[in-house]
């Protein structure tokens, strides 16, 4: 029997983390809508092992990879950067990113 | 000028990522009191850098550390094996814990 859990299913280590920390200022439907489609672009990603979410004031995405080449090339899709801009400019009052073995 | 944010304030690397990912079944005084209280007892910890959490049905809290070794005392503190157990038994359905450098 299978255990549903929202867990990322990761497997032995290693594996790498992408911790990403932010603080919204608004909250809006192009928000929701843009997030929606970060996280389906986000599992269609080579390398991309499972991502665990959570907001309160703070929010907290942790994204799972299977290396660094897989982390730069996330970091280079252009619809990725094209959000992150978007999202520095409306959404976050301030986020930071960490990658972790 | 310093600049509030809810951002754990760690030093370059490296440094060490504990991210806790928790499923609640209960939410009750108790509860808050003993995550109050091990917030607290975190922060006193040797090698302790930081912490950021997040809540919605996933509970997400990344506490960040100088090195192994101060993560292993952690591990080893009694009240925290205490209301780790309690955690098991009583609040959480389901919990997950990873190291990475």
């Amino acid at each position: 029997m299978k255990k549903i859990e929202p867990f990322a299913n990761t497997p032995k280590p290693p594996y790498y983390a992408v911790i990403f920390t932010s603080i919204k200022i608004e909250k809006d439907e192009r928000y929701s809508a843009m997030s929606e489609r970060m996280i389906e672009l986000l599992k269609s990603q080579e390398g991309f092992l499972g991502f665990e979410s959570a907001r309160e004031e703070l929010g907290i995405t942790v994204s799972y990879w299977k290396d660094e080449e897989s982390i730069q090339k996330w970091k280079a899709n252009i619809e990725h950067q094209e959000a992150q801009k978007l999202g520095k400019k409306v959404w976050y009052r301030s986020y930071k990113i960490r990658e972790r073995l």
